[in-house]
C-alpha cells in the first residue's frame, strides 16, 4: 500500500457519479490512460478480475467449455459476412490501416467481439455430428470507440471472456446458453453478493445477429439499470454466412446452432456500485484479495502487540483466510481510514489491552459493527464470520433490488417510478403494442425495456399504455 | 478429441520445418487464422501456455509481484519519448488511424511491448523512496508484423507476461532481472523439461532501450538457437525520459531503477521441437493437461473391463493424476496413434486378460518403454512414474545441449560447427575485437553472438578470430 494520506471523498448519496469516481481512483483500482477512454487496472482492480476469472474458470471448465486464443485483429472481409452484425459493430471499431511501415491491403479491426473469427475457424473443426457440441472461450480485452466513458462501466477498451459454442439442436444450444446464464446469476450470489435480475432481451435490445439474448440486470444505487452479462442464442445465421457445415446421424448436411455469452470488467464496476459507501468501497469477502487486515495497536511500546499479530496471521493463513498484517509505523487511524477506503471485509486490531484479555476487536467493513473473539477461536470463527458478512452483504443488496422493482399498472405510475430514480418501472405489455410502448417509454422517459424476467407471473390483464390484453411481464428502466 | 484419422506426419530428421509444421496442425495445437502471420491457439494449445501461467504465476507472486494490466493501444507521442525504444519498435508496428468512423486526431499503435505505458503510468504511482520498489507484471498479447512467420516461433500476434519494476538501486534492480532470470531457468528444468542456457546478451542483442539484457536460449534439434525468455536492466533511462522521479531517504529527487522481462508462447515452440519426435508430440508431465490416457481392450463382449477403466481413472483422479479415459467406439489402434499424436506422456491399457492377472500395461511415450503394474498399485506407483518419465526427458534434453556446446578456439572450428548444424561454438573472444569478431561471424556464417553465458571459465588463452588476449566467453549460433 502507498504511503499517502487517505483524503475524504464525495458522498455517495449527494453525487454518486462523483463519488463513484473518487472511489476507483482512491481505492486505487483504477488510473485514467492517456488515451481518452482508456485505464489502467491497477493491481487492487485487477485482483478482483482475477478472482472473477478464477470462478468462472472453474465452473465453464466443469461444463466441458475449453479456453482457445483467437487474433486481435480482424480483416474486415471476415467481419463483413454477417449483416445484421457488421452494422452493429462496424461503427465502433478501431481500424488497423498499416503494418511494419506499408499500407495494409486490407484494413483490419481490433476485434470488438470475436463471432466472425470463431465462426471463420469452426469451419475447419465441424465435419460432423462427433464433432458436435463445441464449446470455446477466450479470455481477451475487446476494443469499443465509445463517445462518453467511465472507469469499469463503459471503455474504448474492457476485459472480458468471450464463450462460443455449437450444437447439433436448437434446444440444447438454448438450453446450454441458459445454464451459462445461470452461472453467472450464481456468480452473482455466490462471489460478488449481487443480485441480479435475469430474464431475455425484448426484441429491439438484442445483441447484434442474435436470434434471442438472455440477460442478467443489476439496479445500481440510483435506481438505473446495469447489464452486467448476457448469453446468445444466435440459431444457424452465422454457421449459414459462413459455410460452417457438417454431416449429421442421418447423413444429411445440417448447419450447426450456435451460442456466445460474456461477462466483463464492468462487472467490477458494479462492484463499486452496490456495497461501496461513504468511507469507500466495500468488498465482499469472496472476492476481496485480502479479507483480514491486522492493525496492531501501540506495538512500539509493546514488542509482545506484533509478536502475537504476527501468529495470528500466520495462524489465519493456515486456515485458508486470506490476510495482510500492517506492521509499517503509520498510525492505526491512518490504517483504518486506508482499509476502509480499500473495502477490506474484517479488520482485526489487537493491543496490549485485548491481549490481556486474550480477545481481538473484528470490524465488519460493510456495516461497521464490531465483534470480540476470543483470540484461540480466531482460526475457527473467522471463516464462518466471513461467510457471514457474505451473507449479510448480499441479503441487504437482494432487500434494495427487491424495493426497486416497482409493479405498474399505469403509464403514469411508471413515469413517477422512472423520473424519480426508484428503479425497474415493472409493467404487463402486449406483445402486439411493444413498438408503441417502447416508443414512448422511450421518448417520454428516456428509458428502454431492460429485460423481461423469467419470472413471468402476471399481475394486470391489460397494456400498461394501450390497455390492450397483455402477456408479458417487462421491466423499463434507464441505463447506464 | 475429434473423431478423424491420424495421419502420417513428415520425419523430424529428414525435413524438420514441415515435421514442426504438421505437429502443430495434427497433434491440433493452433490453425492458421485468415491473416497472414495470425495464428489461432486450440484448446490442447492454449491449455499449455495456462499451465506455464500457473506456474509463474506463483513464483512471480511469491516474489511480490502484481498483476495489472494496461491498455491495448499506445499514442504515438508516447511511443516516441525513448528514442532507442522507439527506433527499434517503429518498424513493426501496427497502426491505427480510425476509431468510431473517424480519423483520430493521433495515431496509435497496437503495443509491440508496454514500456512506454508502464512508464507513463509510473509517473502517478511513485513518489517517495516508500512507493519502491514497484513490482507489476501484465499477461496479454503483443503484435510485431513480421515478415516470415513460424507458429509459436515467430508470429505478427504472440502472447506473452511482461513484467515491469522500479528500484531504489542498480544492484537491486539488477538483482531483481536475474531472480527472474533464474525463475525462467527452473521453470525450463521443472514444467518443461528443457535446459536453457543462462547468460547476458552481448551490446548487440540488447533489447531496444536496455542497459544489459539477460538471456535463457535453448539449443534446438537443427543446432539452431531459440531465444526462449529475456529480462533487461534498463537503467534510468526510461524514468528519466518518463519523468518517474521520486524523494529519496535522503530528501533528494531521484530517478528510479527499470526492469522488464518476458517470456511469451514461443516457449510452445521450444517444448515442440525439443521433445517431439516422428509420432508426434511429446510432453513431458508436468505441462500436460492429460498426462495418463487410459484405453480400454475389448469392451464391447467384456463389461467389466469399461468397469475397471472408470474405476482407474477414479483413482487416479484422487490421486491428483490428469487423466482421460477414451470409452468411445474407435478402435484401440486409432487411440493409440492419436495419443502419441497428442503427446500424451503415459498409455494405460487395460484388457480382459490383464484384468485376469490384476495389472495394466503402461507405456510411455518419450522411450515407447513399457511397464506392467499391479492395479492396486496404480494410485501410489502412477506419480512416481510421471516424475521418472519428466527426469527421463529433461536429461535426455540436458544430454542433447551439452553434446552441442562445442567449445571451438579457431574461426575454422566454429566455422564447423555452424555449418554442420552440431549447435553453439563456444568461443573466447577479446572485448576490444567484439565488432570485428561479429562482423566476420555474421557475414561468412550468418552466426550471431547468441548469449555470453553466466559461466565464463576459460578455455583458451587468445581471441578465437584475431589473437588478441581473450577475456570472454561467447556462444555463437544461428538463430530462430
Amino acid at each position: 500500500m502507498a504511503d499517502k494520506k487517505v483524503k475524504n471523498i464525495t458522498s455517495k448519496s449527494e453525487n454518486l457519479t462523483q463519488w463513484y469516481t473518487d472511489v476507483c481512483l482512491k481505492a486505487e483500482l483504477m488510473d485514467y490512460a492517456q488515451m481518452k477512454g482508456f485505464i489502467i487496472y491497477r493491481p487492487d482492480g485487477y485482483a478482483l478480475w482475477e478472482n472473477i476469472q478464477e470462478y468462472l474458470n472453474k465452473r465453464i471448465k466443469a461444463l466441458g467449455v475449453r479456453n482457445v486464443y483467437l487474433p486481435t485483429l480482424i480483416p474486415m472481409n471476415l467481419l463483413q459476412k454477417e449483416k445484421d452484425h457488421i452494422s452493429g459493430f462496424a461503427p465502433e471499431c478501431a481500424v488497423v490501416t498499416r503494418g511494419g511501415n506499408k499500407p495494409l491491403a486490407e484494413e483490419c479491426v481490433v476485434r470488438p467481439t470475436s463471432e466472425t473469427l470463431f465462426c471463420d475457424h469452426f469451419r475447419s473443426v465441424v465435419h460432423s455430428y462427433n464433432d458436435l457440441p463445441v464449446k470455446y472461450n477466450q479470455w481477451c480485452s475487446v476494443i469499443r470507440w465509445e463517445k462518453t466513458t467511465r472507469p469499469f462501466l463503459r471503455g474504448s477498451e474492457f476485459l472480458w471472456q468471450e464463450g462460443h459454442t455449437l450444437h447439433e439442436s436448437e434446444v440444447e444450444a438454448r438450453e446450454f446458453a441458459l445454464s451459462i446464464l445461470r452461472i453467472y446469476n450464481e456468480m452473482g450470489r455466490d462471489l460478488l453478493a449481487i443480485p441480479f435480475v435475469m430474464g431475455q432481451k425484448p426484441a429491439s435490445e438484442k445483441f447484434a445477429g442474435a436470434v434471442d439474448t438472455y440477460t442478467i440486470e443489476a439496479i445500481m444505487p440510483d435506481g438505473q439499470a446495469l447489464q452486467s452479462g448476457t448469453t446468445h442464442y444466435l440459431g444457424t445465421g452465422f454457421p449459414e454466412a459462413y459455410g460452417i457445415k457438417y454431416q449429421d446421424k442421418d447423413n444429411k448436411i445440417a448447419y450447426p446452432h450456435y451460442t456466445s455469452w460474456g461477462v466483463s470488467t464492468r462487472l467490477l464496476g458494479a462492484l463499486i456500485m452496490v456495497h461501496g459507501d461513504d468511507e469507500g468501497l466495500v468488498l465482499p469477502p469472496k472476492i476481496a484479495p485480502i479479507q483480514v487486515a491486522i492493525v496492531p495497536i501501540r506495538m512500539d511500546s509493546n514488542p509482545e502487540v506484533l509478536k502475537k499479530a504476527r501468529e495470528i496471521e500466520e495462524k489465519l493463513k493456515n486456515a485458508g483466510v486470506r490476510v495482510y498484517l500492517d506492521d509499517s509505523d503509520k498510525t492505526p487511524g491512518w490504517k483504518f481510514a486506508q482499509y476502509e477506503m480499500k473495502g477490506i471485509p474484517l479488520r482485526l486490531e489487537i493491543g496490549p489491552k485485548d491481549m490481556e484479555k486474550g480477545q481481538v476487536v473484528l470490524t465488519k467493513r460493510y456495516d461497521s459493527s464490531k465483534v470480540f473473539m476470543n483470540i484461540d477461536e480466531l482460526e475457527e470463527k473467522i471463516p464462518l464470520l466471513l461467510e457471514e458478512i457474505h451473507t449479510g452483504m448480499y441479503n441487504k443488496a437482494l432487500a434494495f433490488t427487491n424495493e426497486h422493482i416497482v409493479e405498474c399498472r399505469t403509464f403514469e405510475e411508471a413515469k413517477d417510478v422512472i423520473t424519480s430514480g426508484r428503479g425497474f418501472a415493472k409493467v404487463m405489455t402486449s406483445s402486439a403494442c411493444e413498438e408503441e410502448d417502447e416508443k414512448k417509454m422511450k421518448e417520454e422517459l428516456n428509458a428502454t425495456p431492460r429485460v423481461m424476467p423469467f419470472d413471468q407471473r402476471p399481475f394486470a390483464e391489460k397494456d400498461f399504455i394501450t390497455g390492450e390484453d397483455a402477456d408479458t411481464v417487462i421491466c423499463f428502466g434507464r441505463a447506464y
